[in-house]
């Protein structure tokens, strides 16, 4: 069976055991999880119907010639104006009829605006109900199948190369922030990578104290340290990682901070394993920065998902619920920023398993000077 | 007067007009038009309020501390969990008290959640009304200040460079449109762009011909015709160009597709000018295609604005509502599309003016050989 069938049989799945008729995917990256659809105008209409089982992909007439030939895991639609018509249409299809039983059809809460929302509503009038039903679809897409671990895999070795390049080749003393970050957009590109995760993060000395630092354009100076945290795309997937380089010598703190985070992370990272406690995890690596000194100079979570978002669950946060399961793709990213001087954070993407962990950022986790 | 004082200070006034006494602004594209902010988590809750105005940014810790020397315009507030917060706790600042009056609360419900929209309700309670009012900054975006068209002009004018080099140097024959496209994103941040505006179209042949073509891995032939769609970021805003090149000699439909889409984009360019309506552009380019025989090949509307978003306010199209003013940046962009054989579009990027328009895309539509 292929991964979009297969995917479209849980949620179906799901989607009946919320006693729902029909479930709304408005969300694109939901929908691209679903039918590989990578475009800017598709839905998703899936369910048990009323009066015959409903998987529907619609689109518009840019993209519909070529999809249908290739997306035969679904009926796929053409929206002739507005997007929202393709599940008012299966509505009315799939409504009881003589009866003021209505329709419940779910929708995602959390994407649907208050405008597409009251759209829906009407279009589907008197026939359905609208149900708050998001999430479903995120919760098929924290576990990764083999196919998804293997783009992640292959994001997170051009990203080991792009390390590699920059700490042996480029380097950072001496260059501008800025200028490492579009030497490595650029090298990602000619990697092979789709591109970057996300605007890659090159933060020397205090500006690496800043939380979201955006680079600079002013020379990295020698004999302090800088965060370099970045991720590729390949085939939709995302990868995330994060080492901090020395530039030459260092001062005593900035090395013993060093020490704290990477010991931090190492715990931590050897705790990861299917039944773990996300909130314990996260736990771990405060407690020993906490422990260090440090414990406020750490001010945001342990990690987060990864998938076809380079941020999605599950969060492995201090108010976190649940455990992780195996096919969890999570980050382990212990740092300590101290204001106006450094920050530190040392990351790892890895896939959770039953009895640990596969790490998929295999760049040395050794103070490396750059 | 600053260009972010001067802006909140007309929304305000728009806000006023509405019987508001705030505007929740949720959209980050708005957000950073008014505050110059381009993180990732960011409000502006703006208005005359009831007890005094209110000029309000509301962020989190990671920005909190960097934006808040920087935007004297605004009182800049820092969330604690939900950004949601900022826009309740001024609610509850400004609500009646002693009187079953309450607060007139907009929000833009083509941006907020339900999910948003309810939480937003349940934070303020009885205190405040919350009234759709959508569309209000957007309103402010249609005309461009000075500094809006030279950050475009930037763009347009690396795109130019990137077309120059892509006609003259780089070549189009014999490559894969993937290539091309690489090369232009990687040479477009060489020249200075913050990145491109969309992926670059790149589409040979029958491609050409599909409305949104993804580059492929297929080496372009000779003799036939390539679009290429491209635009460039600059300080957040973007510019749009498309030109069609042939690979060689062509057929003589090619030919004449292409004198057609010419003179139609020069027609309706030559009537661009504040008070033209929208409506009535699209229909000069369309009937003189129509006339060539393919109204039924041009599958989509003349043009669209350009801005923070490569899409925006306003649209030329056949059910366009009202007249151009002058500020107006906006595409003129016919095309012909022959199912199977080859596509024709030709876009520039203009800025209306009282007597006509600026045009920011200066490449030669003579076509040619590339």
């Amino acid at each position: 069976m292929s991964v979009f069938a297969d995917r479209a049989d849980r949620l179906a799945e799901l989607v009946r055991s919320a006693e729902l008729d029909l479930l709304v995917v408005s969300n694109l990256v939901n929908v691209r999880y679903l039918t590989g659809f990578s475009g800017t105008n598709g839905i998703v209409v899936l369910g048990p119907g009323r009066t015959s089982p409903v998987r529907v992909f619609g689109t518009d007439f840019r993209y519909y010639e070529r999809v249908r030939p290739r997306l035969t895991e679904y009926d796929v639609q053409r929206a002739e104006t507005d997007i929202l018509q393709i599940p008012a249409k299966i509505a009315a299809e799939q409504a009881p009829q003589g009866t003021t039983d209505k329709l419940r059809l779910g929708f995602d809460e959390a994407h649907l605006t208050v405008r597409a929302h009251k759209q829906l509503g009407e279009l589907v009038g008197d026939r359905a109900e609208l149900v708050p039903a998001g999430g479903f679809v995120e919760h098929l897409r924290v576990v990764k199948d083999p196919d998804e671990v293997a783009r992640m895999r292959r994001a997170a070795a051009i990203a080991a190369d792009l390390y590699e390049w920059v700490a042996s080749d480029f380097g950072l003393a001496g260059r501008t922030e800025r200028e490492v970050a579009l030497a490595l957009e650029i090298r990602a590109k000619e990697l092979g990578a789709d591109g970057l995760s996300f605007p890659p993060i090159i933060a020397a000395a205090a500006n690496g104290a800043l939380p979201h630092a955006e680079p600079g354009d002013i020379e990295i100076p020698r004999d302090t340290l800088v965060i370099v945290d970045l991720g590729c795309i390949v085939e939709g997937y995302c990868s995330d990682c994060t080492r901090t380089y020395a530039t030459g010598s260092l001062e005593d703190e900035a090395k013993s901070v060093y020490r704290v985070v990477r010991e931090a992370q190492a715990t931590a990272l050897a705790g990861v394993r299917a039944g773990a406690e996300s909130r314990e995890l996260d736990a771990i690596a405060r407690r020993m920065i906490d422990e260090a000194g440090y414990g406020e100079q750490f001010g945001h979570g342990l990690g987060h998902g990864v998938g076809l978002e380079v941020h999605e669950e599950p969060r492995l946060t201090p108010r976190a619920e649940g455990a992780l399961v195996a096919g969890n793709a999570v980050t382990v990213e212990p740092g300590v920023y101290l204001p106006g001087r450094f920050g530190v954070r040392i990351e790892d993407l890895v896939i959770v398993t039953e009895e640990g962990c596969e790490v998929l950022t295999p760049t040395s986790k050794e103070l490396t000077v750059a």
